[in-house]
This record gives C-alpha cells, sequence and structure tokens, in this order.
C-alpha cells in the first residue's frame, strides 16, 4: 500500500472549510465553488481549490461542488464519520470542562470515561464515570482505546503519557504545557493554552508600549 | 523605540521551560544550566541557551541560573506578571468551562466577565457575571478591555469578533472552528480543537490502516 501523507497545512484548512460549509443555512444555494468558498474565508483560490480536489471528486467545472456532499467528503476524509473513543487523564477543572463539551461528538470525538488519582471509587462528573487510575489498564484493553487526552498539571504529564502507551494509546492530545517524550508511531498533538496566552499577552504589551 | 520581533517559536519554547521550572521540588538545585534544562526537556542545548539569554542575563559560566530568578524573569518576558482582563463572548459549554477554569491566573489572564446573546439579565456562572450583548461596550471601555475570548458557533464568531474590535478590543483568543477576518494590528490568536482532532483522527486512521 502506498503511503499518502496529507501535509498538516491542508489538515489544518479542511475543517475550516467544513465548519464555514455546516456554518451556511439550509436555504443557501444548493452548490458552491472553490472560489466562492475562498472569497468567503479570505483564503487563496488555488489554495482552496487544490485542498478540495485533495478529498473531493464532486466537483464540476462552473458549477462547483453540492454543498452537502463536499461537507460529508471532508468529514470523512478528516475521520469525523468514524467515532473514536478516548479516555482522558486528570479530572480536575480543565479535564471536568473538556469532559462536559458536547461540541467533541461533531468531530468523532466520544471520552468513554476519565481517571483521576484522587479518585478513590467510581463517580459520575458531568455525566460521565470518573474512575480510579488503577482501572485505567483494563479499560483501555477492554474498550481497545486509542486515544488518551492528558489534562493533569505538567509535573505528572509523562508519566501519565507513559501510561497511556503502555495501555495501548497510539494518539495523545496534551493539554499540559510540557514537553512529552514518546516513542515512534506514537502522535502528540500539543494544545498549549500557556503558548497561546503567552502570543496574545506579548502582543498586548508591545501595543501598549507603542510598538 | 526600536521593534523588537520575538520569534513565534521562541514564545512556544518559553512556556515549556517556565512550566518545567515551576513543577521542579523545591528542594532540587538552587541553580539550573541551560544544558541540564535542554537535557530534562529532550530539546536541543544550543537552543535552548539562546533562548534563555534573550530573557534573562542571569546565567552565569559553570553555575548556571538561579532557578527562582530564571522563572521571574521568563514570566515577566512573556507577560505573566501584568494580568490581562479579558471578556469571553458565549457562555455555552466551551465559554462556562473556560469560565470555571481556574488555571488561567497563573499566565496573567483573568476573564472579568462573560457575555452571551441568550442571556436578558445579569447571572453568575462559575463565579463569573454573564452580561447581554448590549452591555459589552459599555463594559470594555469601562474596564478598559483589550482581550476577547470567542466560544461562539462559527456561523457568528465574525460578527462577535467585529463587535470587540469595535469595543476597543486588542488582542482575540478564537476557539470558534472559522476563519476571522480583522484590520491591521488585531492579532487572532486560533485555538483551533477541530484541527487538532482531525490531526489525531488521521493519525489514527492511518494507524488502523497498517501505513
Amino acid at each position: 500500500m502506498e503511503r499518502k501523507e496529507i501535509p498538516k497545512a491542508v489538515l489544518h484548512r479542511l475543517p475550516v472549510y467544513l465548519s464555514y460549509l455546516k456554518s451556511l443555512p439550509a436555504d443557501a444555494p444548493e452548490h458552491i465553488s472553490a472560489t466562492a468558498l475562498a472569497n468567503a474565508l479570505g483564503m487563496g483560490q488555488v489554495q482552496v481549490r487544490k485542498d478540495l480536489a485533495m478529498v473531493s471528486d464532486g466537483g464540476r467545472p462552473k458549477v462547483g461542488y453540492e454543498r452537502a456532499v463536499l461537507a460529508e467528503d471532508i468529514a470523512r476524509f478528516l475521520g469525523y464519520d468514524n467515532t473514536n473513543d478516548a479516555v482522558l487523564i486528570g479530572a480536575g477543572k480543565l479535564g471536568c470542562a473538556l469532559l462536559g463539551y458536547t461540541g467533541f461528538a461533531e468531530y468523532g470525538l466520544n471520552i468513554a470515561a476519565a481517571f483521576d488519582v484522587a479518585v478513590s471509587a467510581e463517580r459520575t462528573e458531568c455525566g460521565k464515570p470518573v474512575y480510579p487510575m488503577q482501572m485505567l489498564e483494563q479499560f483501555c484493553r477492554r474498550e481497545k482505546i486509542l486515544m488518551g487526552i492528558i489534562t493533569v498539571p505538567a509535573a505528572v504529564a509523562q508519566q501519565v503519557c507513559d501510561d497511556l502507551i503502555a495501555c495501548g494509546v497510539k494518539a495523545i492530545w496534551n493539554f499540559a504545557p510540557t514537553h512529552l517524550d514518546v516513542p515512534q508511531g506514537i502522535l502528540v498533538q500539543n494544545e498549549n493554552m500557556a503558548t497561546s496566552l503567552a502570543v496574545l499577552s506579548k502582543h498586548l504589551s508591545a501595543q501598549m508600549m507603542g510598538y
């Protein structure tokens, strides 16, 4: 089988197209062209055309794409139609926030359960079960969990990451503001809110200093 | 005044150093070298040394940096010591999650209030006031708010973004999975969870197909 690498930049743009398509009212025109999409999003026409051609063969000259079909094609390409079950480690403030966030279902993510060192017996948080850490391995093996979400403090994130990998997890969504070492074949996606805040506050202080 | 651009890559690494320094136990050695920091984080020595030299002049040959002073210097550089007040628009699931997240204080962010179209009279959510949208401008002007956090659906995010800019906001933290058009001088930092999920689920489907 030929290995086909999808450029990361494309993976960053596709959810934006999908989100725009989904945001259109039901009575919007049935077809949309790459040009119209590019204009609406303030992006380059050539880029949008190439991106869409990579995920859908439904584009017709002068007509464009059938809107609903294009949205489906993008969602399928991104894997949103295959629900991924995930476990979340660290049921603190941020962890509970994510547990209670219903928006993930739209992107094919289901947080099956949370685990926390401070929990000694199963309890429910935001409608999801929270288990003691000792039950992690058994749960992951039984449910064939491939994705782990880390919302523990930075100091213990590497240990939790190692535990998840030992339980068979292949993809890690890391909210702890720290670098994680992982073996080959494991993907870490960092959601570093501290970094975002650094970028924003740096911009504001530059503004206030009159740069 | 000379304009000094901080490379974005440095802004991405500094919070990682800071987080590591803060995670060390109180009885850890008082000094730390760039080399020790680089090794602990699995990063390049030369890069770490250059980054630290950019934010702190406390490094001494053979001794390294005084740990507490280095942490302070990084925090000051990142603007974490100057609290930024922000408003949050969209008190849905994700918005409320962020309102209730106490971890932001550590990074100098205080969400002063939230605003929502569905709110007609002030109410409290996660310990923070939530106001009707009509009160946004008055609040932002009075409190001199420079940062806005967008947690509304993608379809209305641009409108909310325009409203925030009209109220004097200069930096926008965008959680809506959509592209925002802004005039020069306004910074948008996108926190696109949909993108992260796309990257993760693409990795998992590639794994399962045996790539």
